[in-house]
This record gives C-alpha cells, sequence and structure tokens, in this order.
C-alpha cells in the first residue's frame, strides 16, 4: 500500500481531552477519529490492528470448538424482561422504541439473545457442550465517556457462552476458556494479570478477570509479592488475625477474664477518630457497626431477626423469589472497610448501599454514629471474620451519646448465621494486609479489565426456561458460562505497554503493517529498489507501507516512528551506488539502525517477522 | 469441522411465514433463525456464507482503491440535522435519546458519518479522489418486515462514499464502482441486471442499481427486448408518438384546423371511464389533469403562476432554500399514468403526492374531476410530452359536470416552462411501450434490488460544509458519489438463484464448506479413510464438513442436499473394499454421481473446486 493512498492523518497536536497515551497516539497517529463523546470512527489505520486483534480472538475462540453466530445488535426488549434484567441493567443499557412502539434494546451484552436463540434448538443431552460467540458491536451508555476508546459507548466485544449438562462440563470449558484468554493476550503482546473476581449473585462458582496494569484503571487489584495470588479488591480475601475463625462458644471463653460490658458516656461522639481521640486507644478496638440496605435479596430470611413480615416477589415467572428490600446491620474492626460487593455476594442481593440516616435512626433507636452489635434485635446482624477475635472491644450502645466498653463477641453478641457460618469475610482487603494463600505480603495496583470468564450457573436457562432431555429421556435445564472480551481496550492496551515518546511500537501481531519503506526521495533508482522490495516482500506474505510522498525525509520518519510499523528501511541513492547495493534496515523497538545488502533486505524481514509473530505463539 | 459439533439444526417444516426460497431454506438448512420480527441470528453454516460474501465484496472494494473504515452504528443526531435528513428521513430511521437526553441515530445509512470524518481531514486536492467503505450494522424500521433476511429491520450493508475535485474524477470512480459490483455479483454467482435509476432529488447526475429478477420484487424493471435497455420504471423513459415533441407555435399550427374549443354538459360525469362511456371514446382523447402536492421544491418559482406569494426556507443553514409546499398541475395523456418519482425529480421536490380533494376544489374551482388546462392561472401547469401531440381532445372545464372538447395544446393552453422546457416526461412507461433507444419492444419484470451506486453531487459536502483547497489555493467543496450493496439479501438472492427442491446449490466462492463428506457409518475403515480424505482435503484449502453423526444415510444424504455443500463424497465399506479403493463423488448441481479411486479424490475435487472458482473471476 502506498502511504499517499493509505488515508492516514497524522497529527502533531495531542487532543486536549486525550490524557492517556493510547488516546493520544490513535489520534496522533492517524488511526482514530471522534464522531461525537464515546463514539469513534477507525480510520483504516487503525482498523487494520483492529482486526488484527478480531483475528487473533477468532482463530483461538476457533480454536476451543467454539462457533461463530451473528445475532442482531438491536435486540427485542421481549427478551429482557424474560431473563428480568429489562429492569436490574439501569440506565447504561440503550432503550428504543420503534415505531410500533415495540422496545428494543441495543445490546450492552447478549446473554438474552444467545440464550433464546439456543432454547429452540437444544433438545438432546448429545448437543452439549455446545459453546457459541460473535464479535459484534455494543453500547454502554456511559455517562462520562473518557479515554478514547478505552472507555467509551459504542464498542466491540467478543462474547462467547456455553451450556452444559454439569459443573465438570462447566468447567472444562471455563478452564479451556482461560487458557485462550491469555495466548490471546500473549498473541497481542500484552502483560495481562488474570484475577480472581467476583461471581456476583449468578449462582456462578467461579469467575476470573484478565487485567492490566493502568494508571487509570477502574479496578482495584490485590496481588502477593510470594505466591501470585491475585484478585480483584471486590472478591480479594487476606489471612487475618483469627484465621481460621473460633466458634462462638470458643470466643465466649476466651472473653472469660474480660471484665462485663459497661455503659459509657460519649456525649457527642459520632465519628471513629472523634472516640479514638476521646477514649485515647486505635481503631482496631472497636467494633463498628453499620447498616446496610440490599436489593432483591435471594437469601431465605424466614428465621432471620426482624424478617418475619417481608414479602418475597417474582421479577419473573421462573426467576427465584427475591426481598425487594431488606435491612442489615455489619459489624467490622474499626481500622477496616466493608466491602459491599462481597457484602451483596454474601446475601444474595443484586445490590446494597448504606442505608439512609432516617432508616438508622429508625432500626437502631438512635442517632446515626451510635448503631452497635449488642442488644440489636431490629435487623439481622452480619459478622466479619475481624469481629470473632475481638473480646474486649468498644461499640455503640444504641443510645444517644452512650457506648460499651468491655463488648465481647461470643459473649455480649454473635451473628445471624447465613447457611451456618455466624461470621463472614467482608472485609476490603488493602495493601499491607496478610496474603491467604502463603503468608506474604499483598500489595496493590490499577487495572482496566480487557476479559473475564465467568460461571453463570442456571441464572439464564432457568429464567428463560432453556431444557434438554438427558441420557433418560429426563427434562434437564443446562448450566452456562459467559466470555467476553473488549476488542477496542485491548487494542489500545496494546499502545499502552508498547509505545515510546516518538509514537507506537506495534508487536509484529497487532501491527498494521509489518514494514514501512521508506525512500529518501521516490524517484529514479531509490524508486525502483522501493517497488522491486515491496513486491518482494508482498510476495512473501509481508504487508508493506511503501512511504511513496514527496516529503522531507524528517517528515517520513517522524511518520513512521509515530504510526508505529516494526520495521523500517530506508532507501537512498548513497546505499544503492554501493556494490553491493545497501539499504538501511532499523527495528521500531530498537534504537540502532544497521546496513544490509539490498538483495538480502526482503528474506532478512521476512525472517525477523516470522521469528516475532512465533514468539507469541 | 465435524458435523456433529457444528450446530446446523436443519428442519423438516418450513416456517409458516417463509412463502420464498431463500427464506425457507435459510430456516430449513439450519442457518437463520428469527430472533423477532425482522430480527435475525446467523447460525454458524449461514455466518460462514455470509463471510464469504462480505470477503468477494472487500476484494473488490480494496481493488478499486476504496479504504475499509469503521464509524459508530449509533450516531449523533446532530450530524443528521446539519445534513437537513433528521427531518426528512421519515419513520423508517430508528432515533434514539440517552439518559443524557442527547439525540442518536441508529444509522440506516452513512452519509452523514463519513462526511464528518471526511471535513476534519481534508485540506488539499492532494487528497482526492478519496474512496471510503465500511461493512457495517444498519437498521431500517420496515413497518412490514418479510422474506426474512430480505426485507428484514437490521442488516449489513457495505456502503461507500467517494469526494472528488471534479465530475471527471466523480465518473472515473462512479464506473469503476460500477465494474466493481458487476464483479461482485459475478463471483457470487449472481445474475444482475443492472438498470439506470432515478438519482432524485440529490443534484446527481447518474444512479445505476443492480436488480435480480424477483417474484417478490419491489421494484419494477422495464426492459428492451432488442437492445438491452434496462431502468427502473422509476427513471424508464421511452418513445412515445411525439418525439421529439413539437414546439407550442409548431403545436399551435397543428391544431389549425382543429374546431374552436367548445364546453360540453357531463353531468355526474367524473372519472375517465364514465367519461369514455359518455362520449364513447378511448381514454387516448382526453387530456387527464391531476393536482399534485409538493414538498421542499428547489425549483426558482418566482415567475410561477399563483407562487408569488410563497415563501422559501432553509432547512439547514447550508442548504439551499426551498418552498415547503407547492401545488402544481398535471396534465398527461388519458390512458397513462404520472410517475411521481419523474415528477418529484422534475419539480426538485424531496416527496409529491397527490392533493386532497379539499385543495383540488379550492385550487380549480370545481369538484375532483373536472379540472382541465384550460384557462388554469391559480397553480404551475406541468404538461407531459404527451399531450404535446393532442390537438383536438376532452379535458375537464374547471368547473361542476362540465368539459372542454376541441381543446388544443398550444392553442387553447401550453404548460409552464421549467428551465425553459414547456413539456417534460413524467410517464409511467409500461409493458408494450416502445424503446426510446431502437425502437423496439418493452417489457417488464420484478427486481430486487442488490446494489445501488449514486452521483451525490454537493448535497452532503454542501449542507455539512466540507472543502479543500485546490491548485490555486482557492476554497472548493469536492463532489461526492455513494455506493451501497445489501450483504443479507445478496446472500438470500444466491439462495433464490441456486436452489432446487431438496435444497441449496451453492456457488463454490459462497459455499460455507466446499465439500461434504458422508461416510456410510463413520466407524472402522471407512472412519479411517473419512478422516485421511478430510486431512488432505483441508490441507489443500479445501473445506471440508465430515458428517460424523450416527445416523442412517439417507438422513446425511438429505442434510448435504439441503445444505447445499457443492461437493459430496461418501465413502463405504463396500467401496473401500475394492482395489484401489473406491468413493462415489457428486456434484451438488448435477444429477448423476461417479466412482474414484479414493487416493485421487483429494486432487480431483481440489482441480474441480479451483476451476470453479476461477471461473467467477
Amino acid at each position: 500500500m502506498n502511504y499517499s493512498s493509505a488515508f492516514i492523518p497524522t497529527l502533531r497536536e495531542v487532543p486536549a481531552d486525550a490524557v492517556i497515551a493510547s488516546h493520544r497516539l490513535m489520534f496522533r497517529a492517524g488511526l482514530l477519529r471522534k464522531l461525537a463523546n464515546g463514539l469513534f470512527t477507525y480510520l483504516p489505520l487503525g482498523l487494520r490492528a483492529f482486526r488484527k486483534v478480531e483475528r487473533i480472538i477468532r482463530e483461538e475462540m476457533d480454536a476451543v470448538g467454539a462457533l461463530e453466530i451473528k445475532p442482531t445488535v438491536v435486540v427485542p426488549g421481549e427478551l429482557w424482561k424474560e431473563s428480568g434484567r429489562w429492569d436490574s441493567m439501569g440506565d447504561s443499557m440503550l432503550r428504543v422504541k420503534n415505531r410500533l412502539d415495540n422496545d428494543f434494546v441495543v445490546s450492552p451484552t447478549a446473554e438474552e439473545a444467545f440464550t433464546a436463540t439456543v432454547r429452540d434448538e437444544l433438545s438432546s443431552y448429545r448437543q452439549l457442550p455446545l459453546k457459541l460467540y460473535q464479535i459484534n458491536t455494543k453500547f454502554r451508555d456511559e455517562i462520562r465517556p473518557r479515554y478514547g476508546v478505552m472507555r467509551g459507548r459504542e464498542f466491540i466485544m467478543k462474547d462467547a457462552y456455553s451450556w452444559h449438562t454439569d459443573d465438570k462440563s462447566l468447567d472444562e470449558t471455563y478452564q479451556a476458556m482461560g487458557r485462550a484468554y491469555r495466548r490471546i493476550f500473549k498473541r497481542c503482546g500484552l502483560s495481562v494479570i488474570p484475577v480472581k473476581a467476583d461471581s456476583g449473585t449468578m449462582g456462578g462458582s467461579g469467575s476470573e478477570e484478565f487485567m492490566v496494569e493502568s494508571e487509570i484503571g477502574d479496578n482495584t487489584l490485590i496481588l502477593c509479592k510470594k505466591c501470585g495470588y491475585a484478585a480483584n479488591v471486590e472478591k480479594a480475601s487476606c489471612k487475618d488475625d483469627f484465621t481460621p475463625q473460633p466458634s462462638v462458644e470458643a470466643a465466649k471463653a476466651a472473653a472469660a477474664n474480660t471484665p462485663s460490658i459497661e455503659k459509657i458516656d460519649t456525649p457527642n461522639v459520632k465519628t471513629i477518630e472523634e472516640l479514638c481521640a476521646f477514649l485515647k486507644t486505635a481503631p482496631q478496638s472497636f467494633i463498628k457497626t453499620l447498616i446496610y440496605r440490599a436489593v432483591n435479596v435471594e437469601l431465605d430470611l424466614s428465621s432471620a431477626p426482624g424478617c418475619a413480615n417481608l414479602e418475597q416477589k417474582k421479577p419473573s415467572p421462573d426467576a427465584p423469589a427475591v426481598y425487594p428490600q431488606v435491612f442489615f446491620a455489619v459489624a467490622i474492626r474499626g481500622d477496616l472497610d466493608v466491602n459491599e460487593v462481597k457484602l451483596a455476594s454474601v446475601l444474595k442481593a443484586s445490590e446494597v448501599s448504606l442505608a439512609a440516616d432516617t432508616d438508622v435512626t429508625r432500626l437502631t433507636n438512635a442517632p446515626v454514629g451510635f448503631a452497635g452489635p449488642v442488644g440489636l434485635a431490629s435487623l439481622p446482624l452480619i459478622v466479619d471474620h475481624t469481629v470473632t477475635g475481638m473480646n474486649d472491644a468498644v461499640t455503640g450502645a444504641l443510645a444517644k451519646d452512650l457506648h460499651y466498653k468491655h463488648a465481647a463477641y461470643g459473649r455480649d453478641f454473635e451473628g445471624w448465621a447465613i447457611a451456618g457460618l455466624t461470621s463472614v469475610d467482608i472485609r476490603t482487603v488493602k495493601a499491607g494486609d496478610t496474603c491467604s494463600q502463603c503468608g506474604g505480603e499483598l500489595y496493590t495496583k490499577m487495572g482496566n479489565e480487557l476479559g473475564h470468564i465467568f460461571k453463570l450457573g442456571y441464572k439464564y436457562t432457568r429464567a428463560m426456561n432453556v431444557t434438554y432431555l438427558d441420557e433418560n429421556g429426563k427434562t434437564q435445564m443446562p448450566t452456562m458460562g459467559c466470555y467476553g472480551i473488549g476488542v477496542d481496550r485491548t487494542l489500545a492496551s496494546v499502545i499502552e505497554e508498547h509505545h515510546d515518546e516518538a509514537g507506537i511500537i506495534w508487536p509484529a501481531s497487532v501491527a498494521p503493517y509489518h514494514v514501512i519503506i521508506v525512500p529518501i526521495k521516490y524517484d529514479g533508482a531509490v524508486k525502483e529498489a522501493a517497488d522491486n522490495l515491496t513486491g518482494e516482500l508482498t510476495k512473501a506474505g509481508i504487508e508493506v507501507l511503501l512511504d511513496d510522498r514527496n516529503e522531507r525525509p524528517g517528515v517520513k520518519f517522524n511518520d513512521a516512528d509515530l504510526t508505529g510499523i516494526p520495521w523500517r528501511v530506508v532507501i537512498g541513492d548513497k546505499g544503492l551506488s554501493q556494490s553491493p547495493a545497501q539499504v538501511e534496515i532499523k527495528r521500531r523497538s530498537e534504537k540502532d539502525n544497521r546496513t544490509i545488502d539490498l538483495d538480502r533486505a526482503a528474506s532478512e524481514l521476512a525472517d525477523k517477522i516470522s521469528e516475532e509473530l512465533e514468539s507469541y505463539l
């Protein structure tokens, strides 16, 4: 391809709103332009790289036996009502009414469309496992789209879904997908951090996210220096001082020498900081008690304190019954934060948030700041593991300006048991905590999620009534997995990881072209040599951009660096006049160039490029 | 690919709403399923064929130097407001408001998005001509989607756009695109009829549609038996009895012997039929006068009868001024129909339709049925060429129950001249009319449009203010072309043209697989031979579907026929036991099979397939 025909409008200026390297460079190197906030046009050079990422993903999906299909982008709202997500998806889902007043959704994800397609075709266990995927347009109506395609409104996602007769089969596919994802990112030249992730309320038993480290990442990763443990903070656990947790009886026994619980006056002392100052002690000595409001709770609460009169509802006919709104008290050591994602998971709730002040006052009979676990009967108390080791603590006394001292877990209070567990892990892990696997020290990184694999379980097959007949002719419901990769984000992350001051440094696997040929002046013998070399390389399957422009060499070199083509060949009269004729080759990732016989250039470059491509396999 | 892993749910039943072959067969052969009315999921087999059509289109676009880009599917409404099409596009365009109350459009076409992308990058004449395309999702909110993907709501379109310094350059690209389109359809195995098409009010000077003959086509094609003239009826012209048209003076002279015009009582006679019966004569003797309402008229009407007080408006700041609503009278020979597309084109109106009865009464001072060209001063009169030869006609007298006889064009009335022309071609051509090119007889076919190439002119570059600097540093506006192909429709048309009672008969170029191998029983030596042959063929670049299912041979043969794979190889114990071992090969398009040495099968099939593929080039 001749540069002059390739429509590569490079820019010297950095777009004002581009704060990260990939955003800046995708604009400057002429890969991308903005149509509107969060909506972008890929220009030819950008689309070439984009298609290579797509191709790598497609090859690896095909290799694990996933079959590509293509549902529509605009899908009927009915399907989302069936699954119950029409209501639960929130405002980021773009809803449309057509002229006939039918509801449609511009797909943010496609569990519904795939499940609906499979539902009508699935009859026998012999069809399972079934793995289907698409690489297709998605839309999420971000309130604040930014960072270029890293957080755009419209994007391309590879989303795969699988259906299985049992957990073992699901796990096999889940593991195979995990391996495919590792290969995909490796082939793109990306260093990803696979982390354990929250599997939410989906009934799934596993979830792994593929993260790249990023200063603007919207995920906190918890990593162990010693054993390689890696998890999203939403999911991460750590070893605390009381692992394994004592039983309620053991805790009670441990409190034998603790003085009896005693009320103390704490006038106008509401926050932990004020209390620490007032009592001259550390937050670790306090039991913090917070009141949470949980939405759509699947837990059975028939025996829970204060819940006798709550009514269950069904969001859709086949979905499990839920309590639309429940309040819980949560007790945790005073220096720690509650992890709301963990809490929601424990409660099997679709969402949790701190209760409003009026609700706190109503439920604790005290102003905000004086909630405590002792004597709390109006709502279920959830106890974090860290509280199980506290047998001489300060905590709120459920009355204005009053706290307790000498409060002891097991003796003075205990938690409401969830599935037999009287304490649970709901703390937010932080840097410096101890690894639960190896005792090493944990640290944090910020990460951007490129991919996510997920055991969904029966959520969609149950809600949308998907069945098959097993070997005995009995009707069964398949279990399900889902597996997503953001293609745009993956491409942008390649640039984040591979660039320098001068521009992009493409890995050969994703490069829009492998070689850029820069004739000093595209004329006479130089033109002839450049055309011949282009021909030779093209014949060898190498993708060549020939800079045929009538520009100064400096301009051409700058554009070659900016656009990041892995190999540059410079052809000039001086080199050609030598015997044998010489050209200069330079790898974009290296500093120095070297001269090479013109007639050896094609085979040398072809070798180097296939060497690099193989290194990713 | 093993059949058992390929998810090809074939059906014996025909879907109830499938009235055309492609719709029936895409469902029955497991290529497609329905998500909702007009929304479909391509299953793996269908998507493979679909991608081949895409690839052919992509190759031919690349070959004419068009560059692929990828704008978003959801585009800002602002762009459509700039072009003026936000208002003019009608209800088939899906409009969406997002959570921030911004307007968006789910793209039905992309003149705006492409022009907006180019506008910011275009600076010099050296960048022109510029040809860009996408193959991407489109949405049109059809009121009555039907015929499967032939008229769906969401579909994939290849749409290309080009920008040029002058008409010559535009014409070169237009011609090259026309040639590329012919190659594309040929490579898909399609017989298309390129027809002259209406270029509407776009200011363009050329437009060609690529049609396939179809019983359910929504276009009437006018074709000449003798010279090959082909046009959409919207555009088609014919030679009438008065070509060339007489001047007004000549017509006046020709009426010298006609008696003076004379009023006749025609009580309660309103229609042409009633009038024919009443006067005992043929419709050819009448001048039919119809009142039309035209919307957004670009013509200069400052000197037109009854238009002195009309006001012009600008739909967008850079668009030309238009009259929002104008009424016209149209005179045509009584046996003919007015072609509204031609009329709109002549009037430079975005739309024309028959005026409401109340408007007719107000403008003609008479009930409906008595309009006539004589003495009509309240609105401009447009005269069809056929009227110019009428010098003794019957026509309405602008009063209840009154007609004129002996009315003569030139003597008793004349048309309002548009650009100096006192008569124009606005008749609908019909079968049996005379070819304007060669005098042959015209006939009609129904056709479905697969592609359309179009000289757009300055409509969008003017409205959206696109400029470049010419060789003299002067600001100029580029002229534009656009070129579309419906990918889904093209695929469905391949099936329409290539099928029989038993199923699809894919051309090798579009076939999801080239060869289906059917082992009589996939076991033992047969399995080994089938696996080996699959390996050999795959190595030779042939795409193989291996029917490994434990089904009766009859079921496998039926599915092989239904799915239409071009070559079938049957392997059984009997053939293998011969020396040398024999297999049976059969071309799907032929009736008979033949036996062939197993060890020659791979090379024979590879030869036959590449022979067929080359035949399309």
